[in-house]
C-alpha cells in the first residue's frame, strides 16, 4: 500500500452525473502495477494484506465492534463475478467471509419487498460480505425485462440509496463494483464455455437471449450507477476484459476500503497476568 | 490418492462400542504421509484435489443433483476448529463453502427444539458445509453443565442419529471429526493466546472454568461418540496436538469422502452445436 500514491478508488470511481459506459474501455488497465505477471504478484501480496486486515476486523466484531465490509458485484454474464470471488474472497480466511448469490427471486421472496432478502444477507460485524448480484438486479433486469412498472423502478433507486445509507450508518462499508466487459469479450467467453466440457454447466441458452438486449442492459447500468453513486457509497466501474486486471483491481479496491478502517486487535477485557496465573497455578 | 492403500477413514474411525479417549494418543500421527514438511506438502496437494472435486459437486448441484458434504467439527477450546477451517475449507472456492458457527443459542433459538437452528444450516446441494461446533453441543455442554435433564439428553442422542440418517437420505455425506487434544496441550495454547497481543481476543476467562471440567467433557464426548457413531455417519477421532497432522488428516478425511462420491461435470442439457451456431451467426 505504501508505494501507491493515488488510490485506485479515485481512478475507478464512477463519474458524478451522467455515466457513459461506452467511454470506459473494458480492455483498459488503469493504474495497474505492471504487466500481467507483475499484477498477479501484486494481487497475491494485496490478498495477504487483506487477509491480515480482515482478521483484525473479525476480532473487532467478536469484541463488540459493528464494522464490516460488503462487496457488491454486478456485471453481465461472464463478466467475472465468480472469478473475483474465487481469487479475492479466496485470499481471506473463509470463516470471515459470507457470500450470498442472488438468483431469480423465489415465490416467498416475491411476496416481500425487493430489499427483504437483501437485508437478511447483510454481513454481521467483522465479516467481509460478498453479494454475487444484488438488489441492483431489481433495477437492471427489472428495468430491461419490465418486471415492474417504470414508477416502481424509479422508486427503487431512492429506496436503494436510502437502504445503503442505513447500512453505512450501521457500520457497513460498501464497495460496489460493476465488472465492465465488452460485448465481443462476452461472446468469446460464452464460446469458451461451450467448447470446454468442464464449463458447459455454466452456460444457459437464456444467456444468448439476454445478450441480445446488451444495449438495454448497458443503459440500465448507466442509469443505476448515476442514481445510486453517492459520496458514502460510490460505484466503481472495473474494466473486466482482462481477468488479471479485474481480479487485482477489485482486490485492491477492497484493500483500500478495509485499510481506511484501520482495524486493530482489541485490547483484552480481562487482566492478562491474572488469567495467566490462574492457568499456571492450576492443579493438574 | 492413488498412493494410499488404506483409507484414513478406517484408521481414525471411532471404534464401535465403548470409546476411551484416554487410549487414543492426541500426539499421534497415524498414517501421516511423512514428517511435518512432507505432510504439509501432501496437504497442499490434497487441497488442490479437493477443490477440483468440489467444483464438480457444485456443478452437479447447479444441474439438479442433491449431493453435498457436511464437515462437523467438534473439540475442546483451542483444539483447532478454526485452524482446520482456515486451512481445509480455505483450499476450496469460497463460493462452494458454507460455514456455520454455532454459539450459545439465542433466545429465539431456545424457543425451538435444539435441531431447529441446525436444520436451517444444512448446506444446499453442491456445497461443502462446515459446522464449527454443532448440534452435539446440546449433548456435550448440555450434559456437563446440566442444561437439560438426563432424560432429555438421552432422547437427544436418538434424535441426532435419526436427524443424521435423514440427512444421509437427502444426499448429505456427513464427516464428523472430534479434534482430540490433551489437557496439557490446551494449557500451552491458552497461554500462547494470553502471551500474544494479536490473539488475546480469542481468550475468555470462562475457557479456564470449562477446562476445570475437562474429565466430564471427555466423558461426554465418549458417550456422544458411542451413541451416534453409525455405519452411515461414523465419528472420526483426529489426534490434534500436532497442528500439521490435524489439518492434513481432516482434509484427507474430506477428500476421501468426496472422492467416493466421484462427482462429475454434468453433460449439457442443450444442443452445444446449436448454441454455438447461435452465437457465431449473431448480428453484431
Amino acid at each position: 500500500m505504501a508505494k501507491t500514491t493515488t488510490s485506485l478508488r479515485e481512478v475507478l470511481r464512477a463519474p458524478s452525473g451522467p455515466v457513459s459506459l461506452a467511454d470506459l474501455d473494458p480492455r483498459g488497465t488503469p493504474h495497474a502495477p505492471g504487466d500481467k505477471d507483475a499484477t498477479r504478484d501484486q494481487m497475491a501480496a494485496d490478498g495477504a494484506e487483506l487477509s491480515l486486515l480482515q482478521e483484525r476486523l473479525y476480532a473487532e466484531g467478536v469484541s463488540g465492534g459493528d464494522r464490516r465490509v460488503l462487496l457488491v458485484l454486478q456485471g453481465m454474464d461472464t463478466s467475472g463475478k465468480g472469478g473475483v470471488i474465487k481469487h479475492v474472497a479466496g485470499a481471506v480466511n473463509p470463516q470471515g467471509v459470507l457470500i450470498t448469490s442472488f438468483k431469480k427471486p423465489s415465490a416467498e421472496e416475491l411476496r416481500h419487498g425487493f430489499l427483504w432478502r437483501v437485508r437478511r444477507a447483510v454481513p454481521a460485524p467483522g465479516l467481509l460480505g460478498v453479494f454475487d448480484r444484488s438488489h441492483y438486479e431489481d433495477v437492471l433486469i427489472g428495468r430491461v425485462r419490465e418486471l415492474a412498472s417504470p414508477a416502481v423502478i424509479e422508486r427503487r433507486y431512492k429506496e436503494i440509496a436510502r437502504f445503503e445509507d442505513q447500512l453505512a450508518e450501521a457500520g457497513v462499508t460498501i464497495v460496489k463494483c460493476m465488472l465492465h466487459i465488452s460485448r465481443w469479450e462476452q461472446k468469446q467467453r460464452l464460446l469458451a464455455r461451450l467448447d470446454d466440457s468442464t464449463k458447459r454447466w455454466k452456460f444457459n441458452p437464456g444467456d444468448i437471449d439476454e445478450r441480445a438486449l446488451w444495449t438495454d442492459y448497458q443503459r440500465a447500468y448507466e442509469i443505476a450507477i448515476e442514481r445510486t453513486s453517492t459520496e458514502a457509497n460510490p460505484w466503481y466501474v472495473v474494466p473486466g476484459d482482462r481477468k488479471w486486471y479485474r481480479n487485482w483491481a477489485v482486490g485492491r479496491l477492497l484493500l483500500e476500503a478495509v485499510g481506511d478502517l484501520a482495524p486493530r486487535f482489541p485490547a483484552a477485557e480481562y487482566d492478562v497476568a491474572e488469567q495467566r496465573d490462574r492457568l499456571i497455578d492450576e492443579a493438574d
